[in-house]
């Protein structure tokens, strides 16, 4: 199978901690990095894993804060030093031109590449980046300013051609592929073959979606329906409630329910409050509603 | 005697490394923190090491390469996450402002002070800061853009009073601080006592110089002649002389050259080139001209 993993670079909140750095993530797949977020400290982190600059594809910002951004113009200065040619294209919300513009023209005698912001739409499901291997959607969160969660969707895959019905049937090499994408098969004496029989079922489709900033928001359960992976805000604890509401975070019961109710295979849960030195509580509580609950952590790898 | 110390946050370059990262100290003097520089993942050192936020006076920037400067936005926000209200100076070349104007006004919502520019001059050597203990000054250093040096210079000292001279000319309490700053005493009788008799010297004013970044620059020697410490890039070693000087920076011999005619008592270099895995060349280099060279690392501390 293509691979397709997540790395956490930083899961930690507003106020970075010496247990957690401002929100990053790399989405990797099929050879290339989608980074998620760009706290301050972005850069650094991939040094310490050890990820591949020149795999950097684009970065995707959910929303303007700045422990979500403020790690774009070293990033962008270094890979620039790195002799980067490649455009690089953000997608994020209209304002960030309103930050990174000043810094880019001050900067942009050494940029030997292209920036481009593509701004998010604030309402709706959207398609926003696709490729041959995946489909990058993006939906409104519930936070203090405009947010915006992303699915990342890996493409309807080809389905099995079963050996010995290709040896059974002489099927030429010319039909194969046709066959894989769902053709049936109609041999030279004119019989139609259906391609169930041919065939086994594709490998499932694999998903990710990522929720930071957001309060707890029913509203997105259709976008995220029995994904594979979903990260989800738990900024606070059950006890911090009150404050969750009033900051518009979620506790990590409310990240649980979420991912009990849109039926998803496994929940992350991260953007941590700096109170906390120990985060057993905010799992506990997340696992009483959905069990296969795990807490993120910088440099925690998620296979898909 | 007070406090005077210098704690490494940063001693890299352009390029972060998992084994530095770019550039950023802390001067303590007297229970305040002033700031020389603020790359990115500075407020991450501080964190690290321990340093305290609230003690946190002033910044002064060298010049507004990215690794000098990146770490300001995040550092101001999460002042203010922490209840900051005292105003926060800025010591920097004019420019700093349209790089960070933007950024103030737009999370100037959250912002409980405010942010002071100070604009430093490109030439002269300039008293820019004064209180009670230390003045601080800022001379040109040589480099691709504006670059200003630092010398952190603590303000002349009272002289100490001899205790069995007190005794038997049966001074009275009310000379004794004008005697320690120096006066002669008159006795009753109208003899007058030289204050040279009085007294001891005072312990003696230290001093710590900043220079990075900076090429090879003899015209900086009578602004830190005989200095307690100077911190001095190094950021190639000799056999990259010709890069070090088409980048407008100091080899390791150059910065010990510089402090061996300025007879000073210490030397640290930093500000390393990325390249370098191991920096027993530079130090081995430097240690040839200027033997009392000290490597800097991160969370390096000099006391003075």
């Amino acid at each position: 199978m293509t691979k397709f993993e997540v790395q956490i670079l930083g899961c930690g909140s507003a106020l970075p901690t010496t247990l957690h750095i401002p929100s990053s993530q790399l989405v990797e797949m099929n050879g290339k990095l989608f980074m998620i977020d760009c706290g301050e400290g972005t850069q650094l982190q991939m040094r310490k894993f050890g990820a591949k600059m020149n795999k950097l594809h684009s970065i995707f910002i959910s929303h303007l804060h700045g422990d979500h951004v403020f790690g774009l113009p070293g990033l962008i200065s270094t890979l620039s030093l790195l002799g980067r040619t490649a455009d690089l294209t953000i997608y994020a919300h209209q304002e960030l031109e309103i930050l990174l513009k000043p810094v880019l023209k001050f900067y942009c005698k050494h940029l030997v590449y292209n920036v481009n912001i593509i701004p998010l739409q604030k309402e709706g499901f959207n398609p926003i980046f696709e490729n041959q291997s995946i489909t990058v959607y993006s939906f409104p969160l519930k936070h203090r300013i405009a947010s915006s969660g992303f699915l990342f969707k890996e493409k309807d895959k080809i389905r099995h051609i079963k050996r010995e019905m290709i040896d059974f049937y002489k099927i030429p090499i010319r039909e194969i592929n046709n066959i894989k994408n769902g053709a049936n098969y109609v041999t030279p004496e004119g019989e139609e073959i259906d391609n169930k029989l041919l065939t086994t079922p594709p490998n499932p489709s694999r998903s990710y979606a990522y929720c930071s900033d957001t309060a707890y928001d029913e509203s997105i359960l259709p976008y995220i329906k029995q994904i594979d992976v979903l990260y989800h805000e738990s900024t606070f604890a059950e006890s911090e409630k009150v404050l969750a509401e009033k900051t518009v975070h979620s506790t990590a019961s409310q990240a649980a329910k979420i991912a009990k109710l849109a039926d998803v295979e496994k929940l992350v849960i991260g953007h941590f409050s700096s109170r906390y030195r120990k985060l057993d509580k905010l799992l506990e509580e997340a696992k009483m509603i959905f069990s296969n609950t795990e807490l993120a952590f910088e440099g925690k790898i998620i296979t898909l």
